[in-house]
């Protein structure tokens, strides 16, 4: 299939290859002890585990999600870390997601797209923070529009980027500020959500020749983060914004339901996320038991959990789907 | 003097030294392509820049704030780079803020506290966006609690940790959500102050012993960022967070005034960057023009440029302030 951009590319691997994101929040204490002990650093147990995983898993994962925060935490050597598992995802060709959530202004932001887009860091698809308003978008977006007349492309030898921005998160605290209603009626999330809109008719625009001589339905470049914590918003976020590709948080470890996840994987899809539900799978694992009272587990059995997890994740979200 | 927080450290550093951040977003475009071109990678030139800056202008700086944003756009070289500013900074004993606006939930808001309060990328105080909820800050607030019977403090042997909360940006987006107004009355940034009110007062509860001990002034480990862009609410935002620190950005390069930044610097005071205004002052220095003409600047003549900048933005900032 030919692609337009990476979120559709993205929304295309999650229709053929399921719905389920997994998410590489590789934390060490994610990873038995003795096997973390044979490791000369962390981050070296870390890669290991994450590419054992995706061996692994592959089969059952739309594309995986990478959350730079735990990289991060192990300094210069966790982020050597976070480059070798972007680098192997890219060369098995599996779609995956920088789960950044950065946002600032002007030369900043173009800055942090530069970081994210290109270079040690790059990505297909990032996620992005919109609370200082939205032209802290815009340098984001110059990397999602197609090589035509009315654009000057930063990206004109790759397919285009993609993002998606944080809409309704999955944490408790997501009353506090996107679900505060506004005197000019609605909630602060809906507002974040006409922006998306208008993004999504200017990039259809520029969008429009390709999409005609591809013969593909239209999706937006920039996707939303919406969380499948609560059944009430579900059905309401996914009509109307019928074009726009998901991010699903909040499902298994987090405690959202299949159910709700389904209703968002309606129209134009999206990409259910589930980290420690299949990162540490091992620990509820109860054919591991004794293993794990003995600290012998090997890496060959956490990742067969995960295998297992991730196929029993990804089963769960199709039938949820299938009996909507 | 003796600290209770890293905070309380940066506000007595910008009452001793003037209220003046230099802001090291160093962008390598921002340094003579000639001098650029004398260093085998343009971090090194970056690290080169940040550490003569540093030497030049720290007579005139109460602190500096560091974007990691440039530093990632330069990859795992230019997060050397970062960690070697920050090193630099540190060995001089001068206080810094690490502007990067991470924000998010859970272990994830966990993982990035750690991240940058501690290991390769520690920094005393840094920047944390709180679009997710109020439950995106805790994390960082374990860092900034005194050790005593109520607290299980992260940070033992040092002091505690401070953060500052995005509240009324410098940019023009700022009016898309932060200036939105509530359906319960005030606009988005009011109840994010509020936030802010609260955790002041919890955090005033835990140091009461110290504070009363030092005789000090209390000043709440959790400062907010203020920028200095409009004349209208810089007096009304001063007056309702009297014991807040803030960083103040929008002043020189971003177009803010001298005056607004004055106002913003009243009761419990702040610091005001500029980063660009420094940084690429060479280019508007009409002694050095015959040099860029003939591509024949020096370290040393961009240095002394930035000196005199920063020098000049000190006596500005003095200067409106006493005539307040």
């Amino acid at each position: 299939m030919n692609y337009v951009h990476e979120m559709q590319r993205l929304q295309d691997a999650c229709r053929k290859n399921g719905p389920l994101c997994i998410g590489l929040d590789t934390d060490p204490t994610y990873i038995p002890q003795n096997i973390l002990n044979s490791f000369s650093h962390p981050s070296l147990a870390v890669l290991a585990y994450n590419k054992a995983l995706i061996d692994e898993t592959k089969a059952y994962a739309g594309c995986y999600k990478v959350q730079i925060a735990y990289y991060e935490a192990m300094g210069l050597e966790g982020l050597k870390t976070y480059v070798e598992t972007l680098a192997y995802l890219k060369k098995l060709n599996i779609p995956f997601i920088s789960d950044i959530k950065r946002g600032d202004i002007a030369d900043t932001a173009r800055a942090y797209a530069c970081a994210h887009f290109s270079g040690d860091f790059e990505a297909d698809i990032i996620t992005v923070n919109p609370y200082m308003g939205f032209d802290t978008l815009e340098p984001f977006l110059d990397w999602c529009k197609p090589a035509n007349e009315n654009t000057k492309p930063l990206n004109t030898t790759k397919l285009p980027k993609g993002f998606f921005v944080l809409l309704r998160t999955s944490n408790p605290g997501m009353v506090d500020i996107e679900k505060q209603a506004l005197a000019k009626g609605g909630i602060v999330l809906d507002h974040v959500g006409e922006k998306l809109l208008a993004i999504e008719k200017e990039m259809k625009a520029l969008y429009t020749e390709k999409i005609q001589e591809l013969k593909i339905d239209f999706c937006s470049p920039v996707g939303a983060v919406v969380g499948c914590t609560e059944e009430s918003d579900a059905r309401q976020l996914r009509d109307k914004y019928p074009n726009i590709f998901f991010l699903i948080p909040g499902y298994g470890a987090q405690g959202g339901a299949a159910r709700i996840a389904a209703t968002l994987l309606d129209k134009a899809g999206g990409a259910v996320n589930s980290s420690r539900g299949i990162l540490m799978a091992w620990k509820k694992d109860t054919e591991l038991s004794e293993k794990i009272q003995t600290n012998s587990l090997t890496m060959e059995d956490i990742v067969l959990s995960a295998k297992k997890a991730a196929q029993q994740s990804k089963e769960e979200l199709l039938e949820a789907k299938a009996s909507l």
